[in-house]
């Protein structure tokens, strides 16, 4: 930030007359408000060389990478806080840059709460147009700063970078962890065992249609992050005047639960710790729900050669919650929940009747056998009945097969 | 690839009709051919769960990312081989898509390089359009195998990557690396003493005006890659026409030093193992030549609290194979070589007189004293006198300061 004028010109300063010098002067000054940001070890390497050097204590670190473009996976014009408009809380001021670095930030750190490690990095390739508000670029950073320090991160420290110019903006965020001696817990069965890996036993694939014994686990919500898309696609008055009809139809809690929803879009919450809690009460398969529980849950089983059942019990369940705001926007509260993604909670799959991890539901199990045995990660569409696909739209969304 | 109609249609088979299942399989296909591919040891994790699990054997890792855009850092018309229009060679029948690829890797992999790493890893972001042609995709993802094949990173695997779909293509590669337990060597020269790292002594900042004893040497080429993206920039019947006109007068060299330089641009070679061998023979400081050598020098200079000289006789000498493509296109061969960037050079700090690495050549030295001390990277566009900024464009391009 160039002087004063940047932070107070209100969206009128851009990035264009800082050049790179400016706008990393921006990013660091955030970054620097990471708990971690101070303390780099001896023997590694902090940002500002060619490349950073980081601590894998272990002798293997986890990794992972995700894009995000402009008007794909976040738009300039969303809210820093709730959909009345209002910018108090977390991210009042930034413009919907805060929410954007947050997600970027969470989405990564679940990546590697997925494989159970703890986030120990994260780095932010960006492009941007000269015209990119500076306060924007701003909130990004201090957004991608917030979700690191609120989400518990506490070790995970933003460790490099990349700034490039284009027509529009991208990140693509990268984030490591460390497992601290823990095995991954992938997407394929351990054959660690019931017990969890190294305490022996194996596992036995269910035969045909007969009962697995695999239930599948979750930790964190489903379908407020979908619910919330919808509640942000609503232009504002429209919104307003369906939120006032419900409310005036009895339904109270709605307003607040439309701003929940919203903020679980923008500003999504990864359970940080229970991909390691999974891991160490036995889980033997596990992965994030990212793109929608049926997909995702799909992916999880076809990567076995298994299929998914989500229990209709709990999907009606959980969907109570979102039931009245289902109502106000013409919505289905069940699909929310069995077909929308970006919540990022963890769904794990645990031996039947060897107890649920703290923090977790059973939501389903892994049943009978796919033709042709296990389905690599690329394989999975087919099995897939909803979700997202980020090249042929929407898949087909249909209930869950009931349990 | 989606049975052989995707390899035969010459582009008109598009990414949209595959979904990611279909574009995964593509990638994976090429990164198989890694030589490192299949050789995951105990312990690691591949490609295809939400987070690949890497080896670091030294209890640390390189990490460094980059992002690039199209129509900034990579253009989809560019050819696949030389000027001529030929599509013989590596990258033939990949369009554009071999050479951003192998682009995207090679710059990367000089960012492990340059901190004295051996890379272990590349991890792909990638964005586009449904209507981005199979061809070229399978290009990029070749060229990425063949940049690690070719360049010689024989223990570099590609570990993961995320599709995303936007306007535009954008790629952000991460790259990390290994150290074996050696110091990486940073842009602040190092305390560790003359003799490298651990042999003691210690380092005598230069008094001002006084002579530093501190050489910059320099493992590749300079300017090649700039004198390339000017050949790539003219149109195809003018440069034919001024490489003709240059060899009836006499040039008889430059057609072929036209394909070369078009080559450097498209598809540069960073020596790696140079940055480990200038660390082993006791490299203070150390960087690689992305943006240039006058504004990389004074990067490197400037995290020192010092000015860099480029020597004059050598910038010369450099220039002179340059020469008559210079002239046939209106341009300065000197320029190319002092601010020029994306050759991928590695740019050294050696005490004067203590030899000079395999494969290096004194390039010119650090003198003087900058008031105000050491600068951090990000306040160094003001001492660099040439060279590229992504936000403000051209910086002022002079002449070296002769030495």
């Amino acid at each position: 930030m160039t002087g004063g004028a940047a932070v107070t010109g209100g969206g009128a300063v851009t990035v264009g007359g800082l050049g790179e010098a400016g706008i990393l002067r921006i990013l660091n000054r955030r970054f620097a408000a990471v708990p971690a940001a101070g303390d780099w070890p001896e023997g590694t390497v902090g940002p500002g060389d060619d490349a950073a050097v980081v601590a894998a204590p272990d002798g293997r670190f986890v990794i992972t990478t995700d894009a995000m473009a402009q008007d794909r996976d976040f738009r300039m014009a969303w809210p820093a806080a709730d959909p009345r408009g209002s910018s108090a809380g977390a991210g009042g001021g930034f413009a919907g840059g805060y929410s954007t670095g947050w997600k970027a930030a969470a989405q990564n750190l679940s990546d590697v709460n997925a494989m159970g490690g703890d986030p120990s990095g994260l780095l932010l390739a960006l492009t941007m147009p000269p015209t990119t508000p500076v306060e924007w670029i701003d909130g990004l950073a201090a957004g991608l700063a917030g979700a690191v320090i609120h989400l518990g991160a506490d070790r995970c420290r933003v460790v490099g970078g990349d700034l490039g110019s284009d027509d529009r903006i991208t990140l693509a965020v990268t984030a490591t962890g460390d497992l601290a001696g823990r095995p991954a817990v992938r997407r394929t069965l351990s054959t660690g065992g019931f017990g969890g890996p190294g305490r022996g036993g194996s596992v036995r694939p269910p035969a045909d249609g007969g009962d697995p014994g695999l239930d599948l686990v979750l930790c964190g919500r489903a379908g407020w992050a979908a619910a919330g898309l919808d509640v942000l696609d609503t232009r504002r008055e429209e919104l307003l005047c369906r939120l006032g009809a419900a409310e005036r139809a009895g339904d109270s809690g709605v307003r607040r639960t439309a701003a929940l929803a919203s903020s679980a879009q923008l500003r999504p919450r990864p359970p940080l710790g229970a991909g390691r809690r999974a891991a160490e009460s036995g889980a033997l398969a596990m992965m994030d729900v990212s793109d929608g529980l049926l997909k995702d849950a799909g992916r999880l089983a076809a990567a076995n050669g298994l299929r998914a059942e989500l229990d209709a019990d709990w999907v009606r369940s959980e969907a109570r919650a979102l039931e009245p705001l289902a109502r106000t926007l013409d919505r289905d509260a069940e699909d929310w929940v069995s077909a929308g993604g970006e919540d990022y909670g963890i769904l794990a799959v645990k031996p039947a009747g060897t107890g649920v991890p703290a923090g977790f539901r059973r939501v389903g199990r892994l049943v009978g056998r796919l033709p042709g045995g296990p389905a690599g990660p690329e394989q999975d569409t087919a099995q897939a009945p909803g979700g997202w696909d980020h090249f042929t739209g929407p898949l087909r969304s249909s209930r869950p097969q009931s349990g």
